[in-house]
């Protein structure tokens, strides 16, 4: 009987999410552990279904680094990167897009099918999703660095994922753009994600992570936050609190709140579910970030 | 973290039923302890309204004999059955219509209300919703008995049920009809359900009782079966295996079952949330009866 | 020959008054002598169909007080009023709810029904319809007494009115409103009448009264006005030139039109087919009040 | 009072035709003595336009022969007619075009619009309304003669009425007809009426006329039927007993109902509001014809 | 080889002049040599079929002055113009609309069904398209003489070419009007044309004409300009530049730029196929006028 | 004049057929040389895009054989083929779909996004598009070879198609599709532009071959028929008369044929704008088959 009531318990407690959500639209940015380990991965999978089948429109923005540079040393060109950016020139540019849109995105459509969703793989190019121009890299001494085929996002038209999201289908969306002079660019995978949310009015963007959330102090993990504010990370980031990786997730976010979207968080990818938990529990996962 | 894995696992569960019943019909019977104790009514209410929030479309028919029972006394009457049916002269019909519609009615109504759904209650007069032919009585000596405006369910038009759902609504139905003379006439909640069920081309019926479901040996409460064909029911009825109040149950579920309601439901709406346990979990409560 | 031309007459004379009403909304609150007698109860129902089936949008508004104080007597308990307002206690609340909701109205959807319309009867519990606040009543000599379940209207959400509507059917609706605490207030109909008009956008509210319309002098029925302003209207209650029950008519009528509603008719609900002649001749009936 | 309850009677007894007609489609053949008095079309006109507004689909075909023969008189053309047919040649049927389509089609428009009407005039050339082949007439000693450019119906396009009935506009029909060599022809407006009707499934065709009905014996005033079947048609055609102008009426009226139109009314059009009586009141007009 | 190669090119050439009037609406006003040597009117009609055909919408107003005059010679009447302008009483206007309606409108509907169309002919009166006034005709020495019914278009009510555009018909409109009397007026064609253009929110308005364009000089063939403005246009009129009939042509020019018609062109309807040339190629023909 | 002459004469021959495709879907297969050189390349482009433009639903599968032996001879794999189908092992499907969905197919929904439409490219993951059963191959001497993961049509959703198609992109559909195991397959482009034009119940399938259309003589280029029914063809398979990479194409058209598609090209896709030719004009272009 307990296990009864405790089911029920869990059910009862996800009703004011699953009715507050419905028919909103959530950018889920995928990568790290979640998308390396085979049962994070399915449950990962399982989470966007049932986000969908709920009435939520869930959209994926997945990364897929290691796999690129995996591929590039196989065709014997070895990876450069310059503070965290990848130095893509034509050959690397072309590596980065049959990796990422012939094999990643191909391989998370078919695993969200596989859960019985209908999900349909995008990239930049199609329906002029993402237009880019290149990224002028800024080095620590206050000077520029061509990286080559590196984007920032110019433009978004949201209209192929209206369709599919009106059809009912899951649009899980490569990171690349397509520049004036029709060539692909490389996008950091958090900026699109930030960049798409704010474009499509979302609701929420989530951010899965190999980190529990946002820590007070980069070096303890016990000093993660539960909640923050646009004007805490600003001033964070300031103060040089926070590091690495981390800086595109927060600079993602804090462009994604600018634009309109309410909350923002950057959960532990490494929990089994976590998006699950996220959305339909009361305690939530991780670190929300509110304007 | 077992906490983070056991919520996830309940709503992991729940993916597939919420998959497969998005947009279908449910009839609800409410009746019995679940309507009487507070916690359960409240339970009941959640239920229903959750089911609204993850697509379904819920319709309910409630009883309320009771109460009808109590305002007669009230007012000077006693009330008479035969055969557990309610001999209704004219002043008990106007009694029960006002009870049922004007109190209990309104009451599941208002509690579907203050739950977050929108409920709109109805009775068999609203948009000609439920067309009644008197019901004659079969005594155990083979002859038949005049009990007043008791009815039989002669017609449905689903038209006003129809709009209501359309537009979000949920349609809380007391089992009165209205017969070609205009006259409005009692009918059992259990039939009205499975006649709604089979007009509506609904998913299933589940009907609220007090017991754990059909029993194989109606005095043991450990005889209850899982599962159970209509078949199976048809020869136990024949039998005489089953009594009293669970035989307009059954029957109701054979209407329900040949008009092409895939599956019925006998649950115990003594346990908390039987309705979404029932829904959304794996094992189910009570029984399930199949054609 | 003559006869002929008679009849061509009224419905030339009809034409335009169809034509202007198309599509229209209009508030009838109906109540008084037509609610009583047999055969001018039976036209009115005949004139809604009528407005309904030249493509009106009829919505019916009923009081319902004698049949509540009656039932309240035959449960041994005696009505009180202060000021023309039924004082309202947790048991009387209950009365007034059963026999406005599952009597009075009923009864109502059952007469446009035969009359070959398709009615649906609603209370303000319906699909959160009308919310009610604590009514505090002014007494004359300036202080306020509680007359306990006596409501204002708070709010109006059309939306089951607009559906139905849209669905073809004719709302009925009992003067029953919600409050905050969930509970049940008995609100004066000609009050929700007014504020339904408001909260439509109808094009007319009609009243249906037992006299012919306002008078100039109260105790003097030849001194009836045809058609008179708003401000009129405000300036005769500052002058106490009207009384009683007359009062919460001419409030609905300014709130109405104060509300956009463009006209607002106080007819003689004693003369068969009044409605009728109201809304489709050219000479109309009773009083219309304009801003 | 009485005059009240006289006007409600009326009203009260239009009710169920209003409500049955809604949304039927009614083609109703103009000529006649309703053409040519100025108070009989004013009262045509409201007629028409009083349908449109209680929601029937009126449409008009009107002949024009007095016209033709005027103008063909002052161009010093002589009108020859074989059968009551007149011979077309290709001068005949250019004056034809141009008085029927230039002249008479739009004074019908401008007098229902001056109604309040929306009308918009057509020729079978719009939208390929009515294609047209060579008539065959049959003289009475069994040969056939050629009358030039005078057509029966071959076909009907209704898409252009269909947009137009669908849009609020009451379409107003010459009947001319265009032969497949693009040639246009002069149709008799009774067949052209009776065939519309079928093509467009009408409710009912109505046709005025200078008398008041199909009689027993032509030269009887007084021999006037009511009521008359297809049957019965038939048969008198055979025995001779209907003359003149008379055949092709009843021929279009058996075309009709062929086709599968319920009811053709033959009306006496100087009965002023003749088509509204007939419409709209019990004991109704002229004969009308069942199958 | 070559003739395809020729014959891509121009396909290929038309391809972006096709993306960028799909949907959108052009007014095609249609007089002079085009109308009536066989073969430029044959092509006209092709080029307006095509128009449709390739998803843009256009609609024809058409002139027919010497049918008309033509007409009033075979029944006595001489023509009577003033500064170009027809005096038309009473019987001129009668003949005028039976020629323009009845004749010259019909003959251009026949001819593009012919050519594969769907078109419908239309004057002001119907659905009441073309209000109009009289107009008052200022003579050159300042005083102003009234000519009968010749109007000004005093109104467009575009909602029978709407209807009828979305249900994929081509609306072909005489150019006549009707008063607030009732009564036809005879309105000039080229104004009648910048009227609907302007209401209509049409991309473009071409003048078919019988000049190669607007002249700076205008009696010097070889002085035609390809693109002016209307401010050079209205200097133009003002220095005295432009005579004759190019003086209502250019007034329609510059009233349809006024009221937001992008592109406005007065072409050589003496060219076969002017219009698809105009349209569809790169170096167009005749004069575009802009703001 | 005479280039006005020429050019509007083109256009003139293309209005037939630019009415007879509108709105239908037509299934390019697009390979070979067409695929290759720069000028070509631009030229098929333009033609899909004209091709929507003009209202056509162009619905692009693409090859890229090649591309993929390329790049695993760059990864040091060597490509085996049995009877002109790849040997395909899990590494040689990985490297396919790397090169066929990430680089071939956004290479064309690029080039195609540059002429101004709007593309989306799939493969038979995206919203389940294609599935896929292992293909048997039947060799010479009647055994069967396995060739691993090469593929045969098991079933086409056309859901996402649909949907693309509806909101205005051109689908550009990579020729993989997905077992029931879950594995991607590598499926022959011919093969999947038949079985897609038969589900999508295309007008056209057009294929974009490197010979002139089908000869007679398969070694002798003058002896090509411009049209041939599908017994014939099947004839001729069964005399031997066809030979290579010929026999998928025409099984692929004799597919097509019998679910319905009334018209297969198989056209020389050196010649430029071949497509375009084939479509509008009237002599086309290689060999049409037909049933």
């Amino acid at each position: 009987m307990q296990q009864y009531i405790d089911k029920a318990a869990v059910l009862v407690e996800a009703l004011p999410y699953i009715r507050s959500f419905a028919g909103k639209t959530v950018v889920v940015k995928y990568g790290g552990a979640a998308m390396v380990a085979a049962d994070l991965r399915e449950a990962v999978m399982q989470d966007i279904v049932l986000m969908k089948f709920v009435g939520m429109n869930p959209v994926v923005v997945h990364g897929g680094g290691p796999e690129v540079s995996e591929m590039m040393k196989r065709l014997g060109k070895e990876p450069v990167f310059v503070d965290g950016l990848r130095v893509t020139d034509e050959e690397t540019m072309a590596i980065a897009q049959m990796v990422l849109v012939g094999k990643t995105n191909k391989a998370i459509v078919a695993a969200l099918n596989a859960q019985g969703g209908r999900a349909v793989g995008l990239s930049g190019h199609d329906g002029g999703l993402i237009r880019a121009t290149r990224h002028l890299h800024r080095t620590r001494d206050g000077g520029y660095v061509d990286l080559g085929y590196v984007g920032d996002v110019a433009g978004i038209d949201t209209g192929v994922i209206a369709s599919l999201i009106g059809a009912g289908f899951i649009p899980v969306i490569a990171p690349i753009g397509v520049g004036e002079d029709g060539h692909a660019y490389n996008i950091n995978a958090d900026t699109v994600a930030g960049e798409l949310a704010a474009a499509l009015g979302a609701e929420k963007l989530v951010l899965l992570t190999d980190v529990e959330g946002i820590r007070a102090d980069p070096r303890d993990p016990r000093s993660k936050v539960s909640r923050i504010t646009a004007a805490e990370i600003a001033q964070w980031l300031r103060e040089g609190r926070l590091e690495g990786g981390m800086i595109p997730k927060v600079e993602a976010c804090l462009r994604a709140l600018a634009a309109g979207v309410p909350r923002v968080h950057i959960i532990d990818g490494r929990v089994p579910h976590a998006l699950l938990l996220e959305i339909f529990t009361d305690e939530g996962i991780g670190t929300m970030v509110v304007r």
